[in-house]
């Protein structure tokens, strides 16, 4: 595929212009306009250029303000346009006349509001567009948020730049992704909201990631397709490369009405995505928390990983639906071989246990060396490809610091050396207590254990990704 | 239905002995023993007495010794067995000797270790138990929990009082809904860890429970049931009158498997229990997460509200996301009225936001004038029943610490006062936060707003509160 040029320098700008910055008063309230995006990109340091704006103002936030992007005294590599819709047009001719190619209407207010007056500034944004070879993204979103330029779209974030690419026809859910990613240690290359659509659609943006060395893994949220064949053949090249992982919304009818409110999209039948997924082999998500842990485990486990588990937890019951909860969501738990029972036996009693798989054997958490020697059997066995730990939230108060260090040292310190070379997970359970789960998981993930918010979840994001593994094997080997 | 006064004695005991306690050293370990059902007595502060039985000691933390229940001064309500296995039986003829009727056996490593001399022990207690009319709960299990007696199985609890039962096969799932029902209102009369079933089995309590007046809503997690036809006839009479919540573990042939070991049961069949819940209307639930949301509604809700709801959030991706959850979960979200939308269009703006239904109107938030205003309008509206505020955890970061407080005094005012007697509840979506997202709850939970962990969860609790009122409404009038 060729490479974006013009698009290129909207994602590593010298010079921003965002048109509509009024004066600053104050605190700002939440939602997004020109003065926030300013704001961001001083917060963020941004090392390039800003030119605010406002043909009443000559400074706002100690920057010089220009009455229109012609009088700009250089060459615009991105124009934020935040606006009033009536007014967009205009702003298009400026950025023509100057030659400023990649523009971000930030502008809601278009389309999706079904408005007769509205569809008109939109035939006239595209005839303007179409005439100059114009880049528009939008309206109705936040643009393009780059970790690596400093080019910071959402507040109350994490700048964390790493392989992971975001194209999404939603703002809040890209802000969703943002604020959550860094967590899990997702970090991003290009995060692009579109909106809209009205030009720039997400296979414009699959292009250009699809060729972008800073780019490994492609996440996308979509209501609607402008070229569903295009998607298609793109995401069919693409994927075996860099995964592309997708949130396809609106697709019950309710959504599919909400999704025409939000973007004007036209959010198609639920038939045909599903043939999507079956022939481009992109990997299926229905949130943002499904996102990021599938996400996290392409990052984090090696493609050989397959989804036949052995779960060590404790309790029965919680066994039984832990058993549930596999099954439903497609996730082998085998009856460990007769030589791994027998092993186990060793120095796992069967009062109030069982080895059978899910593994009921609390007492091998009493100290790291019969956990380690519980790991080293699992793991060996041959029916097994990833060993989850089940763990409470109020496990934690049962551990002084120092069982929970050397707990920490022995899952961490087991997989960095274990000769079977299957991974060792964690799968926590809140039992209502969201506050403990949060920091029982913070504590293993500052040590590099990976870390599931629940089973169902950790089920979920093994299962698809050794479906995508799977899928890649047989396309490429012709099956 | 006859009342079990035997059993009446169990639940109120007067007189308590504990077979198995070891003398105290120091820290406890995790797990259940005789002795920590003594502390756990005695942090409860019973007020009946406590005998500790062990043939080698004379006092055990502060309380008197005696070497078996024979040796014991008064008649026994209650005899808790916490030795090994092989030593239960002679036990039991004790509590024979002495007229000690209720016995709850706590020890594991019976019939569910598969094991031949487990299996025969278990026959001669059940020899003894019948021959002696002995209610014999478990073994295998954590026995009764009765705030209104002061009798705590489980530690780092709140000891709750109030209407709701819990009838367990596990006593981990017990633990964690007496850990967890607190927090959203739920208090209990009776929780009952009752394992292996070798006597007493979940129907046998369920009488107790029909005609007893502290227990309003019964729930139950059910493995294996020896009488299903019992339990049919029992959950049908039952369940009109006081909501049966159940559920049942082990549908998938792992967790059937995990039953097995956990408990001994056989776990049945798939379309058996559906024909059991399509015939008696007991709300089915499939976590301790669930039982509680559910549970919660029946406590908080009046039994004519229905699940056709209006959702009121932010964000058009979200409400993509809403709608579409809500139509998996089964929840209408219908369009509002012509009505009622054009009365909301005198102060809800177009632009980026949308009044069908999910409502994208982030702008009525700003004030609690609008708010009320738009809770109001939209609660009128013939078409809904109910009104869910879908709030992002990061929402609590835009609100001063008053405008938080008017904001909870709005909804719960509105609660208060509303004409229309639809309630307004809140769904919590959480963006990998689960810190805020658990700090925003317990804030609004303060002032009594029924608020949900998710939005899928309030819609789940919704559907099977509207459908247990349609089927008991509809049994009633012969429908």
């Amino acid at each position: 595929m060729t490479h974006d040029h013009v698009l290129e320098r909207a994602f590593h700008p010298k010079a921003i212009a965002i048109v509509g910055v009024s004066r600053a008063e104050g605190d700002h309230p939440p939602g997004y306009t020109g003065l926030s995006f300013l704001r961001l990109l001083q917060k963020a340091g941004f090392e390039g250029r800003v030119y605010p704006i406002n043909p009443k103002a000559t400074v706002i936030e100690d920057v010089k303000a220009y009455p229109s992007v012609k009088s700009v005294p250089e060459a615009l590599d991105l124009v934020i346009v935040a606006v009033p819709a009536v007014l967009v047009p205009h702003v298009l001719e400026d950025c023509l006349a100057v030659g400023a190619l990649n523009i971000h209407i930030c502008t809601a207010g278009f389309g999706e509001t079904g408005e007769a007056v509205a569809k008109e500034i939109e035939s006239r944004i595209r005839d303007i567009a179409l005439k100059g070879g114009l880049r528009v993204v939008g309206p109705n979103c936040l643009g393009f948020h780059v970790p690596s330029a400093r080019m910071q779209m959402y507040d109350n974030i994490e700048l964390a730049q790493g392989p992971v690419a975001f194209i999404s026809q939603s703002g809040g859910h890209a802000q969703a992704y943002v604020m959550q990613g860094p967590a899990v240690g997702i970090g991003f290359s290009k995060v692009i909201s579109y909106g809209n659509a009205l030009m720039m659609d997400s296979t414009d943006f699959l292009k250009y990631l699809a060729t972008d060395p800073e780019t490994r893994i492609v996440c996308m949220y979509l209501e609607g397709v402008r070229d569903g064949r295009r998607l298609t053949r793109l995401v069919r090249q693409l994927n075996p490369q860099k995964p592309v992982v997708i949130w396809k919304g609106g697709l019950t009818s309710v959504g599919a009405r909400a999704a025409d409110t939000h973007t004007g999209s036209l959010a198609g039948d639920r038939d045909v995505w599903n043939a999507f997924f079956k022939q481009t082999g992109a990997i299926r998500v229905g949130s943002i928390e499904e996102m990021a842990d599938v996400t996290m485990t392409i990052l984090r486990l090696k493609p050989s990983v397959g989804a036949r588990a052995a779960i060590l937890g404790g309790g029965g019951g919680n066994n039984v639906a832990t058993a549930d909860i596999c099954t439903e969501e497609d996730v082998d738990v085998p009856t460990l071989s007769e030589e791994t029972r027998t092993r186990l036996l060793e120095f796992v009693s069967l009062v109030n246990q069982s080895v059978v798989n899910p593994l009921d054997a609390g007492s091998v958490f009493a100290s790291t060396l019969l956990l380690e020697r519980a790991l080293e059997t699992v793991a060996a066995d041959p029916v097994i490809d990833v060993v989850i730990l089940h763990l409470g939230a109020n496990w934690r108060k049962w551990f002084s610091d120092e069982a929970m260090a050397a707990f920490k040292e022995c899952v961490s310190g087991f997989n960095r050396h274990n000769a079977a070379g299957k991974p060792v997970v964690v799968a926590v359970q809140d039992h209502g207590q969201g506050e403990e789960a949060e920091k029982l998981a913070r504590g293993l993930r500052e040590v590099g254990i990976t870390v599931y918010g629940t089973l169902r979840r950790a089920c979920r994001a093994l299962r698809r990704f050794a479906d995508y593994h799977k899928f890649v094997e047989e396309t490429k080997t012709g099956v």
